[in-house]
């Protein structure tokens, strides 16, 4: 990041203002209501991890026409003047007795009219990151303003990345590829798994990751439990797999996806779970394509996993990413998501080799007219051996 | 953290637990409807950065008796089945047609009455993770039940942090202060600051920290700009004032405190400025007391700044401490909170040296009978001088 704090020049900004400008007025909002570290960034360029405070609400206003309006607490002023936003009030937050919510009714009631519509995020995969009392406040002091759902207007224009972004994920991906090369070092060190989660976390960071959102992997006797748990003390036995995933982030751009290693001679169980996640992965690396829909990822996925006599794995089996860890679309059944070209999408199959023990594989892509175009490194057809 | 997930014995969730339904029962709440990561872990031990993705609401319901209810995407169930929760209802998050909104209304008619009233934490420093529209779904689901403002049960329980609590931030502070130590190092090897960021990481990684949520800093000429910007990759220079901030975590508990070093023989203005810090934060040491309020924390460290014909920051001058990076109350003017025995607290210190430059000094600390016990080794009075 250079000495200001935005990542990209001013135009892509404006470019992103406009689509939801764009997106806006055929859904009749006349303003955009953001509150999110993820939709405030992508407006704006704030790029803080500040927001790892609950203490203090920050809100963005699109207008349906020109620049957004920064309503933020005072901490933020300087950072938010990088940005290329130059309408920016602000108040000393946090206020018990009014936090904000003065400040911002009067921006939606200036940009408003009374007639008029504002547009907030409230659909899946969505939150409102302000105290719900105070969205209460706001909601009466407006009125007669209406408020209606505009997840759609977000998700439409963020699913689609720029070159620029697309070029973000490049390198966050390409960070994290060389911080898997250094496992079998990080193992062969000193294989209890806590130590083994920190250790790649400095790999991350030593490779160029700002920092390290996400960390998450399992381990265990030919497959592992679960996907989500933070790291036990116990050491790595040989006949474990290892899993481990990643969140890292560059300029404020994720990779998601994760690698798995045998710790001594795999089990052919396992070492065949692997290769069926391999072919999965292949077969949607070969067969999607912009128009079809998310279901349709999941059935390529699951379908592949089917044909080779596996059991797919229960929950989603891929997802958006982007400037959060997971974003929309999700690749399940029921997801009708149409895939777009410019999205970037993790692959991510699992199998079920027994009750409570699973395998999970995945990586980064972004859609192109003809297919999906790797943005992580294709990890090994074989499944990698760390002998202890 | 040992091979299961919880990091304090199931005894530690239980009077947690009961003495929410104590506050629960004080307000007449019938049930406490939980969805932030900080609030489940704090009565479940729930512990998993998934939480990064936005893409899954989860729930916890404490019924006015009993053991609180998980109400997790499917995805979690394992994890949860390792806390002391044994009532466990899942679903297949996300689901585009209904992410929870049934499962969590019948779990709510079932332990509260028609006539009852469910409390949401809804106040400052809260936010509600699922998405609104969600929420106004089960609002109407379960009506005729009320939902009231539960922001006091959460407050009031919370912030007074147990023996196993305070032991917790005491071992991550002993960590940053161990990262710390290396600063000089890490600065002489490299010093554009976004290299002494991420080194700064890896030391607290290297410590023993799990991940490191947090980490902000400002270099400038005899002080920065501001206080939570991420690193630019220009060069530390002679007469530059380096700040660095960090909210580590170990076991889900974070420390947040800072420490200054001068790049080269500091200004007297910024020896001057330390000197200040050092002196307002001796004078919060010797005075603070349990039955003080917020504001008379904020009186005795900005009195004491202006004392030394300082002027002081704008912003709070200390906040609350443990499973998330600030905690209420915040040492404004504003903030009435009482603060009491067993509160984990910052301080937190600023004057202004300029317009646009400024210099912050941090402690934490827990509040005993007979005023604060440092958990933060205490800063040295002297500027530290980092030769390059």
């Amino acid at each position: 990041m250079g000495e200001g704090s935005l990542v990209f020049p001013a135009g892509e900004y404006v470019r992103r203002t406009r689509a939801l400008q764009a997106e806006m007025a055929a859904r009749g909002n006349d303003a955009l209501m953001l509150t999110s570290q993820a939709d405030i960034f992508y407006v704006t360029g704030f790029l803080t991890r500040f927001w790892e405070s609950p203490a203090r609400p920050w809100f963005v206003v699109v207008p349906s026409r020109g620049a957004p309006i920064a309503v933020i607490p005072s901490i933020g002023q300087d950072l938010m003047a990088r940005c290329w936003i130059s309408d920016i009030r602000t108040w000393d937050a946090p206020d018990p007795f009014d936090d904000g919510v003065g400040l911002l009714s009067e921006v939606l009631k200036e940009v408003v009219p009374a007639t008029g519509c504002i547009g907030i995020p409230m659909g899946l995969e969505t939150s409102l990151r302000m105290p719900l009392g105070d969205y209460a406040r706001v909601a009466e002091r407006i009125a007669p303003r209406r408020i209606a759902d505009a997840t759609e207007v977000i998700h439409r224009v963020r699913e689609v990345k720029s070159g620029a972004e697309i070029d973000r994920i490049r390198d966050i991906c390409a960070i994290a590829d060389a911080a898997f090369d250094k496992v079998p070092d990080i193992v062969r060190d000193g294989p209890a798994l806590d130590r083994v989660f920190r250790q790649f976390q400095m790999a991350l960071l030593a490779a160029g990751a700002d920092w390290v959102s996400y960390t998450a992997g399992g381990a265990g006797q030919g497959g592992y439990g679960d996907v989500i748990s933070p790291a036990a003390a116990a050491p790595l036995r040989a006949g474990d797999i290892l899993m481990l995933d990643t969140g890292a982030v560059r300029d404020g751009y994720f990779c998601d996806f994760d690698r798995n290693f045998s710790i001594g001679t795999p089990s052919d169980d396992a070492r065949r779970a692997h290769d069926v996640l391999f072919k999965a992965t292949e077969a949607a690396l070969a067969q999607l394509r912009p128009g079809m829909r998310a279901c349709d990822a999941h059935r390529i996925l699951s379908g592949a996993i089917a044909a080779e006599g596996a059991i797919p794995g229960g929950g989603r089996l891929g997802h958006g990413l982007g400037v959060t860890l997971t974003e929309w679309p999700s690749f399940t059944t029921k997801d009708l998501t149409v895939l777009r070209e410019g999205m970037v999408l993790t692959l991510e199959p699992a199998v079920v080799l027994a009750p409570g023990r699973i395998m999970v594989h995945e990586e980064n892509i972004v859609l192109r007219e003809d297919g999906p175009e790797l943005l992580s490194r294709r990890a090994s057809a074989e499944l990698p051996v760390i002998e202890l």
